[in-house]
C-alpha cells in the first residue's frame, strides 16, 4: 500500500453530457483546460473515458490520450468498457497507465492483462462478476481471490493492482456502503501490496447533498484503507477532506502537508 | 447498540471563557439560550460542566442543573471530575443521565458507581488509566476490560456504560487517531451493548481548520462503530457529516432523515 492517497482525477469522462460534446467537436482547448486544472488542484492520474456511446471510441480515445499529452505530465487512466479501444490507445501513451479495469469476466481479463503486463500499466480490477454486481462481503472476495490469481500468472505484481470494492447508492441499497467499507478492509489486509480503488461517488446516487455523502463516505473509506480515489479533485470538500485523512491515518506526518494546504487556502 | 447515533450538548462548559462568566455570575439567560440552542439542533443529552477552576464546583452545577431542567426536556451529562459535585448533583436531575465519568483509578469508581446504579444512570468509562494516557489498543483495551467488571458488580447493564476510546491530537501523536479507531472497532466487538462514546474534537488540538479535522475524524469513528458524541451540535458540518454518516451505517433506512434534513435546509 502506497504511503499517500491517489488522485484519480474524473472529470475528462464523456458518459457526461459537456464532455461529450468537447470530444464529438474534437474541442482541444476545453479538454486542455479540464485536464490543466485537475492536475493543479492535485490529480496524480487524469482518468480519459471517451464511451458517449455513438461515434468510433477508439478513435476518440486516442484523440483524448494525444490531447491530455500535450497538456500535461500526469500519467492516464485509461477508462472504456471496449477493450479494442484500450489496446489502440495503451501504444500511445507515454507513461505506465492505469487501466480501467478488468472484472470476472474471463473474456476480458484474456484481452486487457497480457496488454497491462507488456506495457508496464497498472490495472483497476472490479470486484465484479461478468454479469451481476456483488452483494456481500465473500462475494467481492471471492472475485478479488480469482483477480489475483489471473494478475499473478499474466506476470503482473500486486503492487499494479487497484481492486475496487464496487460501491453501490446508500439511497437503493442501505446495507452496501458498509459492507464496502468491510469488503475494504479486508481487501486491504489480504494483498497489503496492492492498492483499494473507489469511483465513490455512486454511493450518492438518488440522493440530495450528493457532495456531501460522498465526502463523508470517502472519510470512511480511507479509514477502512482505500488508498485511491476516482473524483472530482477541483472540488473543496474532496480535497479538504482528502487532506484532513490523511492526517488521521498517519499519511502527513506532523500534518505539514496540512498545515500548508491550510495557510495557502486550497482547504477549508 | 444504538441504532441511532446519540448527540451530548458540549456547550454548556464552564471551562470555557464565556460559560465561566456565565456561570460566575448566574445568568441564567445565557445558560437557557445555550440548552435550548443544542436541543433545537438534535441534542439527545445536555452535558453541564461546572468547572470553572474557582469557586464552589458542586454548587455551581446544582445551579446549572436547576437553569437547565428549567428549560429543556432531555437528559443531562453530568460532567465533573470531582466526585463530589457529581454526588450533590444527582439527587436533583429528574431524568436518568449520563455521568462523566469514571476511568482506571478506582477511588474514583468505588464513589462514582454506586451513585450511577442507584440513580438508574448512565456512565462515561474512559479507557485511561488513573495517572496516564493510553498509547496502544491493547492499553485501552485492559482497562475497558477492568471497567466493563467494576460495572458488572455495581449492578449496571452494559447498554448503559459508553466507553470513550480517548482521543488524542493528531498534531502531536500521528500514529493515535489510527489507533483509536481500531479500539473503537474492538470494544464494539467485545460489547456489543455498549456503547462507544467520543469527545473528538481533542484530535484536531493545536491544527488549523479544526472543524474540518473534527468531522472528517467524526465520519470514521461512526464507521468504526461509535454511536455517541460529545460534540456543538450547532456546528452545521459536525450535523451534516452525522446526517450522511448515518445513512452510510445503515442507521436511516432509505436515507428519511437524510432526506427530509436537506429539504428543510438544516444540513449541506
Amino acid at each position: 500500500m502506497s504511503r499517500g492517497i491517489i488522485i484519480v482525477g474524473e472529470r475528462i469522462n464523456a458518459t457526461r453530457k459537456r464532455m461529450s460534446k468537447a470530444v464529438a467537436s474534437r474541442d482541444e482547448a476545453h479538454v486542455r483546460r479540464e485536464a490543466r486544472m485537475q492536475v493543479e488542484a492535485g490529480a496524480d492520474f487524469i482518468d480519459v473515458n471517451a464511451g458517449r456511446g455513438v461515434g468510433d471510441e477508439a478513435d476518440d480515445l486516442a484523440w483524448l490520450v494525444r490531447v491530455v499529452q500535450s497538456e500535461v505530465e500526469k500519467p492516464l487512466c485509461l477508462d472504456s468498457a471496449d477493450p479494442k479501444a484500450l489496446a489502440a490507445a495503451l501504444p500511445a501513451v507515454k507513461q505506465p497507465p492505469l487501466v480501467n479495469s478488468i472484472n470476472g469476466d474471463p473474456a476480458r481479463i484474456e484481452v486487457i492483462l497480457p496488454l497491462v503486463a507488456s506495457h508496464g500499466a497498472s490495472v483497476v480490477a472490479l470486484a465484479m462478476s461478468e454479469t451481476k454486481m456483488p452483494e456481500t462481503v465473500a462475494d467481492r472476495m471471492a472475485i478479488c481471490e480469482e483477480l489475483a490469481k489471473a494478475v499473478a500468472d499474466a506476470g503482473v505484481e500486486m503492487s499494479r493492482v487497484y481492486f475496487d470494492p464496487c460501491v453501490i447508492s446508500a439511497g437503493t441499497s442501505p446495507d452496501q456502503p458498509a459492507i464496502v467499507l468491510e469488503a475494504t478492509r479486508e481487501i486491504a489486509k489480504t494483498w497489503p501490496e496492492a492498492h483499494v480503488i473507489s469511483g465513490l461517488s455512486n454511493v450518492s446516487f438518488g440522493l440530495p447533498l450528493r457532495r456531501l455523502m460522498n465526502r463523508t463516505f470517502l472519510a470512511m473509506m480511507i479509514a477502512a484503507g482505500a488508498d485511491a480515489f476516482i473524483v472530482d479533485p477541483t472540488d473543496p470538500g474532496i480535497r479538504s477532506t482528502i487532506a484532513a485523512a490523511k492526517v488521521v491515518r498517519g499519511l502527513d506526518e506532523y500534518a505539514m502537508g496540512y498545515i500548508t494546504a491550510s495557510r495557502e487556502g486550497s482547504i477549508g
